[in-house]
């Protein structure tokens, strides 16, 4: 018995039929003792059918009227949920975000949490209601409302259990836990009890979307414990909790992999100070997120410049890649399209070396020419060509021997 | 030049087409120079969509949660509209019931305005910006979301006009204001210039859907001006106004119908004090709204009682009704679906005498039997067999001369 908080996204609500499960579930973890909260999403496919009719009347809506119409897709899912268990004779209240006192920047679209008063929340709790609150959404100071961005619910949910110092924060999805590796590519893959906060951070960034990366960033600083389970089964997922004595901590604890990233490289780029600055400059104020950027030093005072972004923004990079290389003398520009960033991540690498060096050999074994390196405290990254990315996967995944437990 | 309430109804914000079209309108008054603040209802059909969403979660759902479901309507029009205006460079902030500060009573699903605060839409105004607001809407002195009932944008328009001291309250809808009868029946109906508050409050709650009853009760009681006027057209439409000298104060203003109505009557129902209470109370507490209630003294003791009560609660008033009528002895219950009552309205009446005989005279020519007859004090209705509304309503079109002005 306890104070649980269970968040189920947009697939385990996308219809009625389904809330009626959710609401099942949320019912019995009552009907043992707990106190619960729940935390939604909108129903599957709505946030981008409403951002489908704000494209009908603008390329670029408004931000802020934006939210307020995303935010329809959550007031949505926690009405009928509450609905539901009302219908069951359950006492249940739903809440927005600004009723539950979700205070957030007024960053509109992406919005991050300042403060959770969740008295109101507190107060419907104590007196044995089972809460319902929308995800994704909050308002900022000016009384404005707000969204957290894509995933946002999961932060949500972590953001919640923290203010209400709930006993756990169960993220309901439409798998049964953190893998070894995507089991749709890897047969092997194998099903983790437990992974670090640092291991699910490495792995949230790289692909892996079980977990949006911030929440699981929140979850990390305040110590949240997060449990990711199947809403379509009873079992017991994986648990995400800080690094401690007890865990195993394996070399490495999975394999992802991420084909959203094109690759741009800038040639023979005078090797100057505040060269990168004139590169990186107008890529950042285009809005776009560069993820790896890689530099190596070339004789004769020229240097390649590489980098990575998501081919959503591959032209608009491009295309101000191309000004700034002749701006800077820049011999060219190459580009590709179709790659794939590989990644092991183990908080157990800390600890070992020669990670690397087996990573690398696994796939010089099937002659995977590797194109970009990162490397992480906890995790390494190579850049293959995109036709390999499943290969890979299952290579590397035998290669640290995931597959044993 | 001055401050200016436009309310635009469903039809009028069907899709983003129309949409787009009440934005150009909505400029167009702002370019002139006028402050404007807008309210407006769903898209047509989505208050009766997201109804049948609740329905297919259970037949009765809780008032509560129906509401935080059906707010999400008004949310989504005004998010679209404001985004609309600002694409096309106007500056459009849009404003839910509780940003607003709509504040209502907690009588979820018919909930009345309590107090408007409107600092913040005062605020925004004193910028220039223009000022988009969820109708229907509101929230209740504990931060629950309530709605209006059916129509309550009109109310919510009047209410905000009256309290920002607004020039005029304009509703736009689809169709170009109010006429001596409806245009569908009566093809020589005359489209009134001007209307009292009274007489639009008798045609109002008589079947004449073009403005919520409560939202002529409001602008009677606050003296707020109301023109009523298509969406599709420029031209001038009907003002709705306090009756003065200046007003022509016809006899009779106009000719309404309304078949959503039922007729119960108990035969032989001992005339004893304490008898109508038995009836209709548990008719009250069962929800349903009972239109006219016409007793006709009877000898020997007894009396014929007859009510009616709209389509939609006939069979559970029936039942009620013959339940009641074993406990007090009373002969038999009759009923009749097929009715319709007709009314004639207009202030002049006051003034007049023989109106209702002229109508009894028309009626009575075409051979259209009268069943039951009410009157205030500036209408009379009478019910006849639906089969011959549309005649009725002809026919005393001519009787009272109403298409010469």
């Amino acid at each position: 018995m306890g104070l649980i908080v269970q968040k189920y996204g947009g697939t385990s609500v996308a219809d009625v039929e389904r809330i009626r499960i959710v609401a099942r579930r949320v019912a019995k973890t009552f009907d043992q003792g707990n106190d619960v909260v729940v935390i939604l999403s909108a129903m599957a496919g709505t946030t981008d059918n409403l951002i489908g009719l704000a494209r009908e009347v603008t390329d670029s809506p408004e931000k802020r009227e934006l939210d307020v119409l995303l935010a329809t897709g959550e007031q949505t899912t926690v009405a009928l949920l509450s609905m539901t268990l009302k219908a069951m004779n359950y006492p249940a209240v739903s809440l927005l975000g600004f009723q539950a006192e979700i205070v957030t920047d007024p960053n509109f679209g992406y919005a991050r949490i300042v403060k959770i008063g969740a008295n109101r929340v507190r107060e419907l709790i104590d007196k044995r209601n089972i809460v319902v609150i929308a995800g994704f959404q909050g308002w900022d100071a000016e009384g404005n409302i707000t969204t957290l961005g894509r995933g946002g619910s999961d932060t949500s949910a972590v953001a919640i259990a923290h203010a209400l110092k709930a006993d756990v924060c169960e993220i309901y999805t439409d798998v049964d836990g953190i893998y070894t590796a995507d089991p749709n590519i890897c047969k092997k893959a194998r099903k983790l009890d437990k992974i670090s906060f640092d291991e699910m951070l490495e792995m949230s960034s790289l692909g892996a979307k079980v977990l949006q990366i911030r929440s699981v960033e929140f979850a990390k600083k305040y110590n949240v414990p997060v449990h990711v389970r199947s809403s379509f089964y009873e079992k017991e997922g994986t648990m995400v909790v800080n690094e401690d004595s007890s865990m195993e901590s394996p070399v490495v604890s999975g394999v992802t992999c991420n084909k959203d990233e094109a690759r741009i490289t800038l040639k023979k780029v005078p090797d100057q100070p505040g060269i990168s600055a004139k590169l990186f400059s107008p890529i950042a104020e285009a809005g776009i997120h560069v993820d790896m950027i890689i530099q190596n030093t070339r004789s004769g005072g020229q240097t390649d410049l590489t980098f990575t972004v998501p081919k959503t923004d591959f032209k608009a990079a491009l295309e101000i890649s191309s000004k700034v290389a002749q701006e800077i003398n820049a011999e060219e520009v190459l580009s590709a399209e179709n790659i794939a960033k590989i990644s092991v991540t183990g908080v157990g690498m800390k600890s070992h070396s020669g990670v690397a060096a087996k990573m690398f050999a696994a796939l010089a074994d099937e002659n995977i020419n590797i194109r970009l390196i990162s490397t992480s405290e906890i995790r390494i990254s190579c850049v293959i060509e995109e036709k390999y990315t499943e290969l890979a996967v299952r290579v590397l995944h035998s290669a640290f021997e995931l597959d044993k437990k």
